[in-house]
This record gives C-alpha cells, structure tokens and sequence, in this order.
C-alpha cells in the first residue's frame, strides 16, 4: 500500500513526523527529513513571520520536500458573556497565583489557514500541505491546489473520510482516538463518534480510494507494522518524536512525558476549547477534563495563560497542556534520526 | 508469539471466539471449535440449570476443550433510593408504553462466580476459565486453579495487567476501548483511563510475562495479522461473530448491525449499571449515554426490562442493549466456521 503514498511524496520509508504545535519548529522536520521520512511543520501557533522564518529554513535544507499543517477551523465571535463565566471558573487560580485579572492580554492565538496565510506560503509550493478540523473554504483550497501541494486532511470518522475524498483530498489522515493533541473532528462534536485505531483505520481504508495515513497510538515499529497490515499507506508519528533532541518539547512536557502517570491522559477542552489528548493535570482534574465552562476554541487559551505561565515559574505543569497519545512506550530522548530508523526498522 | 498460547491451549489457529453473554450459547462455541479455534461460553447470564445444559453440551462436543466465561464483579447492596431514582427517570417511558410499575419484577440477573456457580462448572474442568470485572475472590481463584482450568481475565490499563499476572492468571486479555460490551476495567472506573487497542496492546505486552490476547476493533484478517504484530499471542473477536448462523442474536440486533449506523457505538451504563458499548439508539440518546441515573450493577437492568420487552414487542431496539464493537466490518452472516477461516487467512 505505500506505493500510494508514493505517488504523493517519494519517502523511503512512508513515515511522516506529525506536526506538533508548541513543541517544535523547522529543526525536527528537518531532521525527520534527513532520515528520508517526511518533515511537518505546524503552522497554527506562528505569527506571519515566523511561519516565514520557519519556511524558509525548511525550503534552504530541503527544497519543497516537506509539509506544512495548518488548522482549519472557523473564527469564532467575541462573546464576552462566555469569557466572563471561563474568567470566573478560573478565579480561584488567579487568586491562588495572586494574577491581576485586569492585566490579561490576549495569549498565543490559533488563526485558521486564510488567503493572508496562503500568500506567505505559496513562494514555498510545499510538497504536502495537511489540515486538521476539516478544510479552508474551497476557493482557498483551490488555490492550494493550483500552486502544485498535495493536500492531506485528518478524518476521524468514516463519514469525514468520505467528506474529504468527494472534497478532492490527495490522501486522507486516519486518527484514532489514541492520538495526542487535538481531535480533528469536524462533521460531528458528539465525542462518541470517536474511534480507536484498530477500528477506523480499516473502515476508512475500505471507505476511500485514497491513500490513508494512519496516526494514533502508534509509537513503536511494531505498531508501524501493524498499522500497514490494516491497509495505511503511511504512518504519522507525534508523540514518538517529543522527546527527541530537535524537539522543542519544554522540560516540564518532557519530565512529564517520561513518567509511567503519563500513560494517564484524557480528552480535555480546557486549554483551547477543542477536545485535545494531554496527560491528565491540576486543571483537568479539577475543571475537567472536558469542561462546561471552556468557552469556543481557540479562546480559552487567553484567560488561561497567566496562571499556566506563574505555575511554570514554579516549575510545576498543573496548567500547562502536557499534549500526549495513549502510548508513550516509543518515546525516546534520542536525534530524531534514530527515532526513524527505530520506527520504520520493521518495514 | 502464538506459540506462548499454544502452551495454554493447543489451538491451531490462535483465535478466540469471545464470550457473548446475551447473543449466544454452546452452539456459537461447538461451531467455532469445530473450525479449530477456541470456542467461548458466556455464563454471566444462565441460571445455574441452563448453565450445566450448556456445559453438557460442550462436553458431549467437544471435552473440555473450550472456555467458559464468569462476571467477577461484586454484588451490589440493595438500594431502594437508587431504584426509586432509576424508575423516575424510566416513568416516562413507563406511561408511553402503559407499562404498570407495581408489576415490575426483577429481570434476568447477573451473578457473580461462586463457590455454588463453580460446583457446577468443577465436573467439567473446562481447559479455560475466563473472567470479566477482575478475579474472583483468592478461595475460588485457588479452587479453579486446582481442578486445572488455565485462568484468563481482561485488562483494560498497564496496571489491571500487572495486577491480573500478580495474581496468577495464565494469560491477560488486553480489552482496547472498541471492544463491544462491558467494559472490563475493575481498579479505576474512571473511563478516561480506558485506552485504544493500538496503545493498551504493546504496552500491556511490555509489562507483563504471560501471554497477552488481544481484543477490541480487531474484525478481519488484516485485523487479527495486526494485533499479532503488536505483540499478542492470541486474538478475541466478538462483534465478528455476531451475525454468524450460530449466534442467538435477535433479527432485532442483527437488522441493527448491517445498518451503516452501527458504526456509532458509545459506551452506556444504561443497560446494566456499567460501561458497555453498543449501538447508539433512543435510550442512550435521551438518558446518557452514560447517566446519572442508573443504579450499580447489574440493578439497572430489571426496572428496564419491561420497556424493552414493549419495545421490542413493536419491532424497536430503541431500549434493547445491541451491544457492538467500533468496527462492524467484518460482520458476515455465515457459518461461525468460515468467519473463522476468513479471520485466520493471513496466519
């Protein structure tokens, strides 16, 4: 089967490092890429400038050769009545850390992929652009497509898969329920649509006559080869590589990450607003982990932020998203290179 | 890794048929050992009479060549405010189908293995005993022991697999999240700790020295070939086996399983008292599907069981437990014996 993917991106072997927003940048891609797996950049957490910093250290270590992940959500109004009621589930902690609910800024954002995006990224015409949460309106898709990337959307449900094959997707993302960071779902919020891997890789790979790229507790090269046994043409690795060396995976995630609590993680809306699979927390715990008061993603980030950033001065991660899939056996603090060769020793 | 399970049990190929309490009896296992594998006997729900008739058969069939599988939970107080919650709740739909309430008497009960259950079973030595919920209490453990049935019990986390090989059995079920029916998790019940069969089944296989089976998503070929490049050394299917001739399932369950529909399961407490996953249908989608409401297990069933005989009088499985797996795929109607086959075609 990965002759199919082949045809999209010629990686010897058919293995792509999952974009990760927050924890890495162009230097793990470009490691992945070395190793002749495919690099992902993730897009969603730069400024215009970053995004253009990154890119072109991507294109100066490997041409076109890599992808680019953007989500593809829609913005959401201001609604100041939900941003007072998730102020006011969080007043204990600002008390707590003693934080000036008047001194909140808007934090880090996560801007849908749009025209002003695409203008950045175009002069780069990335081998593989992917999204996650669906697809940009079909005139930005289109253009897109005219500039020559192949493009690659998460499917969380047969449903979605079919939505992104008739949509004209050139491969189709299977994540199981095991995945960490956030759920690509976009058709259905009803979480019990969910699947696990062993589940929806096969239904999707039956559904669809594209190719499919299967994510989601995979971390170890025994899973690669399973994953190819149920028909992917590819697989996408994240939390695998979080502990590698070009990985931007902070010390606290890190810590975290090598502890056996780790295998402990849940779907929780508390960070952004959309379910997303960390290692379970403080906040989660307590708020959670999928929580009423969240409001809309990616709008909980903000008012979370200055109590995320005082318990990190204490060195704790009781409100950080500490992003994890259900399997954390794979993760290895070695060059990202060896992580490759690791995963892909079976195939 | 097969060979570890053939010192358990010598069955050419690998598969066991799982237990199905509800949906079959000795003919499903008769037909499934017949074709080689290792037919399965779910006693959770026979009455001590229909459970030797059973066992009678299997005998006549087969010797004791079979496994038989017990419930290990513990039974639940009587709790009169917990009915009377349960039944408020249910008084809607009592009134919808006239149901009178005074008239309700306790349905088709679960009950844990006993020393009374295992003067039934003793004479028959079965080469397997399997177990749901845990492990019975030490006595009887020991007394199963020493008649000479090799002990299987699920394990839905790393932990229940360690504490399940401390304890003696000869080999752990690893029970990933898509598995069908009752969730087999006893030292946390809380779900987020319930993990995909990609993550549960090579951790599980790292953790422990005892031979892992896994189940859970796992429906054809490609599926069994997958679980046994993760490690296992056995594969449990259960939904694939639900249209087989053999099986009991009700034309109601059976028309509920070739529907596209079938593949939104959820795990629902409503039916029993514990988590279990089935087909989506009105009861899950009004009350739940996990709901405050229902009582411990097994005590929810009775105060239903009048509906769901109404319900299923008009030809509806709105109140039915249709229990399933996520992945309906390979759900053939034909001989128990050729879904065998098909299941086994790349060992």
């Amino acid at each position: 089967m990965t002759a199919k993917f082949r045809e999209l991106f010629d990686a010897q072997p058919a293995l792509i490092q999952a974009p990760m927003a927050g924890v890495q940048d162009a230097a793990l891609a470009i490691a992945v890429d070395a190793a002749g797996a495919v690099g992902s950049l993730p897009a969603a957490m730069f400024s215009p400038e970053q995004l253009d910093t990154e890119l072109r250290k991507l294109k100066a270590a490997m041409g076109n050769r890599f992808n680019v992940n953007f989500f593809a959500h829609s913005e959401p109004a201001p609604d100041a009545d939900a941003d007072a009621r998730w102020r006011e589930a969080l007043a204990p902690y600002y008390a707590e850390f003693g934080i000036d609910v008047a001194n909140i800024r808007p934090g880090p954002g996560r801007a849908p992929f749009s025209h002003a995006v695409a203008d950045i990224v175009e002069p780069y015409r990335p081998a593989l652009v992917s999204f996650h949460f669906g697809l940009p309106p079909d005139d930005l898709l289109a253009r897109v497509k005219a500039w020559g990337s192949r493009i690659l959307s998460s499917a969380t449900t047969v449903e979605e898969a079919r939505w992104l094959e008739a949509k004209g997707v050139d491969a189709v993302i299977a994540q199981g329920l095991e995945a960490g960071g956030h759920r690509g779902h976009f058709l259905s919020h009803d979480l019990t649509c969910q699947q696990g891997t062993f589940a929806l890789l096969p239904q999707i790979v039956r559904a669809v006559k594209v190719p499919v790229i299967a994510t989601g507790g995979i971390a170890t090269a025994e899973g690669v080869a399973a994953a190819m046994a149920l028909g992917a043409s590819a697989v996408q690795a994240g939390t695998a590589f979080m502990l590698c060396n070009e990985a931007k995976t902070s010390a606290l995630h890190r810590a975290a990450l090598r502890q056996a609590s780790a295998r402990h993680t849940a779907l929780t809306n508390l960070f952004t607003g959309r379910p997303a699979r960390g290692i379970v927390n403080r906040l989660m715990r307590e708020l959670g982990p999928m929580g009423a008061a969240a409001p809309a993603f990616p709008l909980a980030t903000a008012a979370l932020a200055p109590i995320r950033a005082a318990a990190e001065a204490k060195g704790s991660g009781d409100f950080s998203p500490l992003w994890s899939g259900q399997n954390i056996d794979g993760c290895r603090a070695v060059p990202a290179a060896e992580q490759v060769r690791e995963l892909t020793r079976l195939l």
